[in-house]
């Protein structure tokens, strides 16, 4: 089969054995959903030129949005793999004959009395990760992020989430704010200076809020507590100490999804809260779709 | 004499009565420092045309700061009149003969164990209030803006202050983040659906955390809760009920500096919290810098 994570802005395709999920080959391209409005069925044949073997292709991410190919409605929590299965929708593509195309569903929160939350994407993460948790939980997962998803997974089921807009808070602050025109942008890439990084955590939980704390990056830079070099450490420090704060809640281990460099600075701000993290990389995805077809029955 | 409030993006100038500090004239011009860069002199001059009977100019804001005309060092709280006028600094003009031109300093807070604080041009609507305020309080006196300003003033003089970057973060969020893509950038300007207004102010006081809650800008959006007409209120409600939730602290009573449009929605937030507001106009400037000329013994 081949699984696909279509986002925003990113292609990324896997070839995948049927019978274990291995991942056989894998492409990516800069073909995210804004280059390729209206021409979704045209890219896709591209990207899947030479793989002509597979006639079954799953789908997820921001590629079944309402600004995507078509609309996949959301399946709400709790859901594990067999309610996201039944989610997912077939799209018909004239340009591809001999395959059947799947998009998977994204998952929707709407507590009574709570703010309701979204994900498309990171569901599949989640589902990867489901069979390598061991005891049924609640195990605290946390995908960082542009808009970081924390989730809780009970029993083998995603029963609730929230989401923090952690990274794009330091994308718009970084790129136009007064903070930005601060820092030395040079640094910006790295952002891995341990010591501001750690003050920006503990300032996190001073009093004041969030909005207050901001300021500091600004007054701690005036009066020389820290360099222009120093500066977006301390912010990152601050926003993810905030995302913590604010959504770390009881758990005392927390499973983190993501990229080397940015589970090791949440990994060390969950340090400084006495708290444990277990590394996860990327590579669910591809294994996530793998189960979401097997349950969905579309291979053996 | 003469008193100017120079800032960032605006400059405005009063010609004032020496005896009681009344407005003759004003006068105002979109020159502000970033326009003047190298040629702050010259400006003056032009802006001080007609108005020549005038020895004394008085001036305050951010052409005091690193980026202005000269720098004139901080003056450390608590700080009244007497400790602000001493801070005063003359600065020489070739160009504007039988002038006596000075710069008010700001303010700056460095509490032990707590974070650094800074204002520039605060300070003088700060001093415009001080004798209007009854009793030795403590006082606490909110200027809500771009970066709002949080004073507590004891016995005539300021005693400690607060920033909040709610005015930024409404801006570059509403200007460059996805949340913004979803607003009806028409409404933007008026900010002003009370019933959104309030959800947002009510929605800052629930579990999660400011960066969990600037997604619900968007899962409201999504699931019709609001309309895109109504986000930017809300946002503009959650990004205030932040504000006061760090920095309220105990006060009962809040004083509020600032122009119509703004105080009457911090008016609003403040009492869903319960909290009295007394709104005062932003005219205080220029009575500030006449009761600093006199302290400094610039004027009879």
């Amino acid at each position: 089969m081949i699984a696909i994570d279509w986002g925003t802005s990113s292609f990324r395709a896997y070839r995948l054995e049927n019978a274990d999920g291995a991942v056989l080959e894998q492409r990516s391209a800069a073909a995210g959903l804004l280059a390729c409005q209206g021409v979704f069925e045209t890219v896709l044949a591209e990207q899947l030129a030479g793989w002509d073997d597979e006639p079954l292709v799953l789908m997820a991410g921001m590629i079944g949005s309402r600004n995507g190919w078509h609309e996949v409605p959301y399946v709400s929590c709790p859901a594990g793999f067999e309610q996201v299965a039944a989610g997912m929708l077939e799209v018909s593509a004239a340009s591809l004959p001999g395959r059947r195309i799947f998009i998977a569903p994204g998952l929707s929160d709407r507590p009574a009395g709570g703010l309701p939350e979204v994900m498309r994407g990171e569901e599949t993460q989640l589902i990867g990760l489901l069979g390598q948790l061991e005891g049924p939980g609640p195990h605290t997962l946390c995908l960082p992020g542009t808009h970081s998803k924390w989730a809780t997974i009970e029993a083998g089921r995603i029963t609730s989430f929230h989401t923090a807009m952690t990274g794009e808070l330091y994308a718009v602050l970084s790129q136009h704010s007064l903070l930005g025109a601060l820092m030395n942008r040079d640094a910006d890439a790295q952002v891995d200076d341990e010591a501001a990084f750690g003050l920006g955590v503990a300032t996190s939980r001073r009093p004041g809020g969030l909005l207050n704390h901001l300021f500091s990056v600004r007054a701690r830079g005036l009066f020389g507590e820290l360099s222009a070099t120093q500066l977006p450490s301390y912010l990152s420090g601050l926003l993810v100490g905030h995302e913590l704060q604010g959504l770390l809640a009881t758990a005392r281990r927390v499973h983190l999804i993501g990229g080397e460099a940015l589970t090791r600075r949440y990994k060390r701000a969950l340090a400084l809260h006495g708290i444990e993290a277990v590394t996860h990389g990327e590579a669910l995805t591809a294994h996530g779709l793998h189960r979401l077809a097997r349950a969905g029955k579309l291979i053996p």
